[in-house]
């Protein structure tokens, strides 16, 4: 077997968990080369085995024989590293979203498409093994047709105002990982957005323009409905959950605990809070995200998640800023007839 | 103590029900005289010892001695029996709605007032075990201030059609309920309405004009929010649950079982469904409830449910019919302003 | 149809219940009369419209054309009061146990035999909805041959010492539910009985000579075995559970809830604790049980829990303390053997 | 930092988890060589880029500079290396158990004192989360004094008959784990043993002089006991909790199960069963076992589990063994004090 070389761009929180991932659990590549802007990252890269470490993405796609990047670098570089690796003919798993620009991420679409490489998106909860059970009932017809899905997707606590200032605003930063998953879990595409929001959990981040809390209607081709609700900070801390509603039956899927026990004394029955935050929650699914990445890469075959899923979910994610604006329910159709435009 | 006169007009299901709580549990009430359109229903009465069966509420009215009359006869009668009952100077306890049309319900209110009588609206799972607590948890501050409140109400099957014709509709024959339960735990007033259903269980309550699945975003006065989701059939049966969401944590009201057994088997762990439909899932309610209007009663203090509440939850009803025609958001003013016109 | 007449002997806090059950819930009896010892206990007779109060049971049996009575008075007084009614030729529902003397059952079950009446004990625990279900789950073959039961049963707290001095001990006041229950469940006979137990309650339970704490080893004919464990404290409340394990599976029945709700808080998840003590958790059991002694009267069946009941399990009490006593596993044929003699 | 070279003796099932956590999760020792009799075993060495693979324990000990060796070889050569190994002075992780001989285990630790070098016992359970949850929640007092301990445990299917045969027996191969459990959880010392057990599963396992199905229980030195519960088949699989009563309330733990969905169908309500077997349940304590043990290592500090737990597991199963065979409760005095002889 060919040994494929893969190097990491961005070694912050998200690439640091995929460059230990990549560097631990596979036999059939190798860890070639990371960057990082900041030369404390150079730590990180050793800690792992990882012969060079560069501060630019330029000097990391010169590393010779390298087969594929993975992109783990801020938003705003997301679209030209993407870009330059697709033009240097490497195969690239990316964070989400693309870009914050539906225009810039479709103009990158076509530039991957004509450069023939594959791209993943880094949409990490479809590997979740919580919600791929959920999608496999879905799936197999255990709960039927989907009718009414519902998610809730709370987090501890919000970011700091100044990273919220450039996010995109709480739809595409926080929601969009549930406009993914609405997608996912149904099989289905949206047609309609309607959401509703308002500031619940720090005046500043409705200075800053944005909103804390919301709730959303998506209506599926179909008029089946998805309702998610969201909120930057849950007192008792992460919170992600889902149930599906089908024609044969209900499927839910609970939190995450650190452990399940139960305490009964005078003061009633107590257990553990679910954990804490993503990188807890969401552990197995990053190590799921990245074997499936390599997969495809060492088969040959389709990427479980490409750059029109990313599409989709900031056009998803711009509908509800439209449908918040205007307080009127959004079709899908007036924000990609734009794009065609 | 002086003991307390009732009678209880309609024998169907839901006054079978009061009868034999208000025979049976009560020292300070005695049931005096049942009315029915059927003769067959005097079985009923027979059963539980009630001296008087007549087959017209001015009989009943006529009794000697009467001090209140639990209203239980089909919807259309509501208005007339508790403007007679009113006028003629009885207490009152009335199924809900009170009537489909919003001009009606108003009117009647208003002969109720002139009458100085009590009237109590028959919302009994305001008095379910299971939300009665969650109300407790949100008015003692357990989840700080209510952000986000999610009801699921589904059922385990449709009624006929014939019956779906005359309801006045989904959301002011099932929905109606939630509606009131998201003013009871949250203790705050709507302002606005938005819907989105189809018809997914049955295309003939298609073409009766009607919806069977539906989801609906209610914002508060305070711009907090309510998602509600119904279905006229869910396989698995009765489902029954809300959630709130605070800003010092979330409460969680569940579906109630027969028993709370698992199996464990090679085939998985599995357990009963809920309790079948709301004669079983609400019997505690249906006694609580007629235990606080006889409390209410001999004790002469306010009702826990009055008219005012069977208005809004009437004008809700009709605003998300409005919303859903229109596919837009409608302000609780658009409606109730109507009225003042 | 014939109505029965029923009487009822000890309108203590177990009475009274059996009293509300048969007065409210049957057409098909006719509550004629109630004795207690003491004067006060005639409101409660009068409560329930009770024509006749009498205060001792030679009058209650003197009531013309009494078919059943239910025996609800203190134990001492059982094995005279069946003895009575069986010559009589009553009826008898009664409380258990028989009497604390193995030599005393079996002579009263004797006299019963000959009388040719009914004679059901009140082991009310066998229509408890939960262990039913689990019996069901046994019958039914779900789980299997049972290979391995569970049973833990805690009190709330301990019932004065002066009435444990003349309980018979935890064995034969408390454990014998659990007896009863090991063979209901199991459907199967005790060969052997092993018993270790101590005092960490409260140190006048070990000076008045009794136990508050206990494990108990059961060994069925077929060599299966159950556990059962004790206390007479449980600092969060009455703690009411089994499981049984066998070759296809294992079934559970958990504690019952006032409600169901969950809270989740910056200090973790919680709920409610046990319904308090058996008054609540055995209620719809104690309503069940009396139902289930009427329907066999009304139609001449078998009682479900009869005297042979009531004798083995005084039996497994008695081994268990003679077990306890000499260290050492008791065969039951020591204690039933004693008898033949 | 010094790096500690540490070495794997025996590349089995057990022994590849704790090379693989070896290799993969310090920075602060170096796998510099592994053994194991088979030639295949290479390959595994090799996956793990480990430098040297030998295939006797002696070559393994003449590895240059070794700090500490790992053996999970069969347990007849784990008395013999734990010997060579101290007496070479290195540091020593050893699976358990020692030896099914009490008299050569006690001859093996006095070898270990005499060497000075230090000795963990694998017994990775205490390092499961859920376990690990228990024993905090009583050491921080949360459930009071403990008084009644339930321990379940049961497989999801027996060992071939030929290794029954070698093993010592369930009590020395199965229970053992929940003898050191009982230790672990109450922190009290044991001091009588009842065991009752029989043939349930497999006639072959009896005719083997073995059992399949067991209950033990365990008499600690403040008359607080423990009840275990075994069984070599559970048809639903692999059953590991365990709940601790004590003055002041109860813990309990529950099983593992790969995701905690929830199907609603007509059938009822089903979810996933626990995870599958040992590997997959106790995964993270075999992680966190390792770890502790380099810690230890790195620190100088005590051994998390030492040869003394060891010890007494094995007494503990000598006098299960006694007590099922007599079938009278055996003191552990009756087995350690032919240790002292």
């Amino acid at each position: 077997m060919e040994i494929l070389n893969v190097a990491v761009a961005g070694l912050g929180r998200i690439g640091k968990i995929h460059l230990k991932n990549l560097a631990r659990n596979f036999t059939e590549i190798r860890v070639v080369a990371a960057m990082d802007v900041f030369d404390e990252s150079k730590a990180i890269a050793d800690e792992f085995n990882v012969p060079v470490f560069v501060k630019t993405f330029d000097e990391l796609l010169a590393v010779p024989d390298l087969d594929a990047v993975v992109i783990c670098s801020p938003t705003d570089t997301h679209a030209d590293y993407v870009v330059k690796a697709a033009r240097a003919g490497k195969q690239i798993f990316c964070e989400k979203p693309l870009d914050l620009s539906l225009e810039r991420v479709q103009e990158v679409l076509e530039i991957v498409k004509e450069a023939g490489i594959k791209l993943m998106l880094g949409f990490n909860r479809r590997f979740d093994p919580e919600f791929k059970k959920i999608r496999q009932l879905v799936d197999n017809g255990s709960v039927g047709d989907p009718q009414i899905l519902k998610i809730t997707s709370r987090d501890p606590g919000p970011p700091p105002v100044s990273y919220i200032k450039v996010s995109g605003g709480m739809f595409l930063d926080m929601t969009i990982h549930d406009f993914d998953m609405a997608r996912f879990i149904s099989g289905k595409e949206v047609k309609e957005v309607f959401a509703k929001a308002t500031v619940k959990v720090d005046p500043e981040i409705g200075e800053a323009g944005d909103v804390d809390t919301a709730v959303i209607i998506l209506t599926f081709e179909d008029d089946s409905m998805a309702l998610i609700d969201n909120c930057r900070k849950a007192a008792y801390g992460y919170d992600q959950r889902l149930e599906v509603f089908g024609s044969r039956g209900m499927a839910q899927a609970e939190n995450n605990f650190s452990n399940n026990h139960k305490l009964y004394t005078e003061a009633g029955v107590s257990g553990d809070l679910p954990l804490h935050f993503f990188l807890e929650r969401y552990d197995a699914s990053y190590n799921q995200e990245i074997r499936e990445f390599i997969d495809a890469l060492v088969l040959g075959s389709e990427m479980p998640v490409d750059g029109e899923d990313g599409l989709i979910s900031i056009a998803m994610g711009l509908a509800a800023k439209k449908s918040l604006k205007e307080n009127r329910p959004v079709l899908m159709t007036e924000i990609l007839d734009r794009r065609a435009n």
